[in-house]
């Protein structure tokens, strides 16, 4: 990973929960550095959530303190004063005001979290923090994450080049009791928050907001992203405009690193043998088309025959058939892949099963379906549903 | 199971999948015979249930044919041409027209149902229903089920008894391929079509609508209920409007003969080991207390907690967040049967997870939530998700 000028990271170890690893990232924000985000639509959210929808107003960050092993969620007064007191401490250590600071949590819901072992480590850290150190962040705000999950990107804002840095945890709300997707982007760009929020809505509808594991939401997502405005240091414009016509490479650039850190996700899906896209086609709206895909996706009966390599594309069809929107059943038409499996509502007649049985033995399994009403298409991207997801949370003992 | 004046019953062994045991039943019934039903939302849903929409509309019913092993669903024109031919062939044997005739089919979906195989079967049939033949109607209807499921209750119409026999099967829509819920409810009340309708709804509400085993909705649901109109030989009224107060008791005995199947459904759920219910109570309105429970009741984190006896309400707390609808977090309280485990958004001071754990041991768990918004309730019917549910859907092949 590249560095980001203005950004520095530091990991320790808390043992809030883990023992033998990190479990707490700092990372530092020069003066100039902007802050969006997108949190939880959860009704039940996590302290560290409301904390930063709160401080989002503000706009500008000196720190972000993330910890893994507790989600401070569901805590109550306790968990406000674990935040209030981690952002006092971080912001003595970061020379700012706590509203520049940004917090996240990952972990148990409903244990009280001992912010005390976090803002022991905050000097030090602060101290220790460094340019190159994401291949570390991203190791500290693992759970039940198999894989530390990174992904960079360059762009040209007025033909001066930026880098945008991302790091995830997470497989979406699928974790045991560490529910939680958590996402930080980091770039040189000068760009002020609004302009920045305006950057990031797209781009989270057609990657975050179109993955799902197993449709459990979390308390706890956060998605920050931090610009520290640098570029303008090698002549790179401010932008203060959220239609600024010379942010398109960046958006671009964005909503790519942010699709590689969703797939990254998927892909560390608990109990997941296969990567399965979702594309539907034909829809009436676009939205119509993301929930077909979405209804199909979170099928328990889809994922499990994807399990079982069963080309069972009925399942599809009674998939598309809950989903409440608009569909023609009689001109409905599926594909595994480039095979056509059904269409006009029926089997085709070109279709043999045992091509279809081939191709569910291979590890990424491409499902499309056109409706058959309109124009419009959305891709949800999920994995399949196996014992091993049902061993890792049937058999974790909170 | 009692008899019911006017019902005749009769069942076959067609070989439409299975072999060696009845895939058809045929009902006859007096020619005063009233139907209302209530039919599958899905948008893709089978020939026979489009038959029923378009039949129901007379409210005159003669016949009812189901069979299993097959849903003619997503089958097209030839699917149409089976219910067709089927219902043709059927008001033959019966000796009326084909629109007073009532189909459901339940098992594959996407395969051609061969109808001929049905239809040789109904004149037999015809000649030897008889009145006491439920409980091998409610075996020939079966898919995946492991148990037969039937009920009755008896009430009183002005004082005359009438008597309401009911037999359902599958558990909901999770069996394999072979998704539906049926249910054929049977009465000699003397009850005109809009008032029968008028009294499934809200038992419908409270009953069949109010259980899930895995969110998945057939393509075929179809729900049933003759009325014979016999009960006027011994006094019985015949009932013409939707608010006729003599309809009370009769009323209360339909929720109860369905609320017992809808049970019997759910505790025949796949892979199932403990039989749970939902309670929300403190909602905004009872569509929101609903979609709570279900929110509850559908996630996957929860059902596997439950599966694993781990007392993981933080997986609750995450259902009810999700949900969308109002909940005042910090005055969330849930309870496992009679132990508080949290109120005012934290854990319950009086709370010892080794109590909690010991009563996830049983093999029922009632989880109620109170979301502190409003006065409304609902209660939702489910089972815990194990690898036994992914075994049966996972590794059954097409």
């Amino acid at each position: 990973m590249p560095e980001i000028p203005g950004v520095r990271l530091a990991t320790g170890a808390a043992g809030i929960k883990y023992q033998g690893r990190t479990d707490v990232l700092l990372a530092l924000f020069d003066k100039s550095t902007s802050v969006a985000g997108v949190l939880t639509r959860s009704k039940c959210p996590s302290a560290p959530v409301e904390w930063c929808r709160a401080k989002l107003k503000g706009g500008k960050a000196r720190a972000l303190v993330v910890n893994s092993g507790n989600a401070n969620a569901f805590t109550g007064k306790t968990g406000r004063a674990s935040t209030k007191l981690t952002a006092t401490i971080a912001a003595k250590a970061a020379g700012c005001r706590p509203a520049e600071i940004f917090l996240a949590s990952t972990g148990v819901i409903g244990e009280p979290l001992d912010a005390g072992k976090i803002v022991k480590q905050l000097g030090g850290l602060a101290r220790e923090a460094k340019a190159d150190a994401y291949a570390d962040a991203a190791r500290a705000i693992m759970t039940t994450d198999t894989f530390p999950k990174l992904a960079t990107r360059k762009a040209e804002i007025d033909g001066v080049p930026v880098t945008i840095n991302g790091i995830a945890k997470g497989a979406g709300m699928i974790a045991p009791d560490m529910a939680t997707l958590l996402v930080f982007l980091f770039t040189d760009a000068a760009i002020e928050p609004r302009a920045l929020r305006a950057s990031l809505d797209p781009a989270v509808d057609n990657t975050f907001n179109a993955v799902t594991i197993d449709g459990d939401t979390s308390t706890s997502d956060t998605l920050l992203i931090f610009a520290t405005g640098r570029a303008t240091s090698r002549g790179a414009p401010r932008i203060i405009d959220w239609d600024d016509l010379r942010l398109a490479g960046f958006r671009l650039a964005l909503a790519e690193v942010m699709h590689d850190l969703a797939l990254q996700v998927v892909k560390d899906g608990e109990g997941l043998t296969k990567f399965v896209s979702v594309k539907v086609t034909g829809a009436e709206s676009k939205r119509a088309a993301r929930v077909i895909a979405k209804s199909i996706a979170n099928s328990p009966l889809v994922k499990t025959a994807i399990a079982g390599e069963d080309p069972n594309w009925g399942r599809i069809v009674a998939a598309v058939g809950k989903a409440g929107e608009a569909a023609d059943r009689d001109r409905l038409a599926i594909w595994f892949g480039d095979i056509l499996v059904a269409k006009d509502g029926e089997v085709a007649p070109s279709y043999a099963e045992k091509v279809g049985a081939a191709y569910m033995q291979g590890p990424e399994i491409a499902i499309i379906v056109d409706v058959g009403v309109g124009k419009e298409a959305a891709t949800i991207w999920t994995c399949d549903l196996t014992k091993d997801y049902i061993a890792i949370n049937a058999d974790y003992r909170s």
